[in-house]
């Protein structure tokens, strides 16, 4: 009979190795620092895992991930309520506001479209943004979603759909191109070409 | 004001973050999981750490978590008393017991010999290892802590503190060499040349 841990432990490893991006030796590697650390600090990290699920859900406006209902963002009415970013998930929503320079609205899809795992339309919010979009006035949708082949086709699909809706929307991408600080040589061809092609007036 | 995540959102990705080698991203990636998992999924995290928590600690003689004092390995008679292994961490246990090699018993060091992080002898579990070596009869210690610069300076000071003890206690240490399906060409020239130092006759 192979050797096994104690099954407290068993179950911890089992239970981390869940997390996506977790295997068997940083299982492993995390239950290990958690059965040393403080006492305390395991029991913290524990119940903030409970608390996170109990008192966190959607918003029911643009889905991002709120313990109110509507978030912060919905509820504000110092933002600019006539320009919607559409976003992949909640975290997308950190990164835009660490900038600064956006003031609108989001929408949350939690996805993109994708046929291989069988997310479609409806497996998105799709739905509830084309109802925001029918009832408020929205002068611009920037589509926020990644440039890979998922979010592209997202953004293409959802720019389609307004386009048929509100043609008189306006509806943007972020710019691609060459992230700051980074290497010329070290930067694949098609973001060259991407930022050739979108090059600006000095 | 900068965005924020809603409070228990926060706080979980700050408890998460003081785990070793659990960055911002990998935090924030981590904590969306649990919030978009199946909600069981989440509580059963958050209990397996309070239990390991709760019922697990060291086994009382060779430091090894365990859920029953002394441990399965400790507590077993088919094992061969004489020999002990001595490893850095108790993982380290499962890693040498899938090789089905080895049958003696076990001390946990829980670290390495390290100056810099101010961990001399009595910060490990030395003077319990001596207890035990003093108290029973060992014919073969093998030192399998790491071959790294604290791993080999442990392995020293025990060496020579066991010799000056128990002169007829035969000690090893793992074979160093190339592992096996390693391409040559990749290996670096220190194991390279302590494979042949170490070489085997055919």
């Amino acid at each position: 009979m192979a050797f096994e841990f104690t099954s407290p432990v068993k179950r911890l490893i089992e239970e981390l190795k869940k997390i996506p991006g977790i295997g068997r030796k940083s299982a492993q590697r995390i239950s290990f620092f958690l059965l040393r650390a403080e006492k305390e600090n395991a029991i913290a990290l524990a119940n903030a895992i409970i608390d996170a699920r109990e008192k966190t859900f959607f918003c029911s406006i643009c889905n991002n991930i709120t313990s109110e209902d509507p978030c912060e963002i919905c509820a504000s009415t110092d933002r600019e309520q006539y320009k919607i970013c559409i976003v992949e998930e909640p975290f997308n929503i950190y990164s835009i506001e660490k900038t600064n320079l956006f003031k609108g609205m989001y929408h949350v899809l939690h996805g993109n479209l994708s046929p291989i795992k069988s997310i479609g339309p409806d497996e998105l919010k799709i739905p509830g943004f084309l109802n925001r979009l029918d009832r408020s006035k929205i002068e611009e949708v920037i589509l926020a979603t990644s440039p890979t082949t998922e979010g592209n086709a997202t953004a293409h699909y959802l720019s389609e759909l307004i386009k048929q809706r509100h043609p008189s929307t306006r509806i943007t991408r972020l710019a691609l191109g060459i992230p700051i600080g980074a290497d010329i040589d070290y930067v694949d061809s098609v973001t060259i070409a991407k930022a050739l092609e979108g090059r600006i007036e000095l």
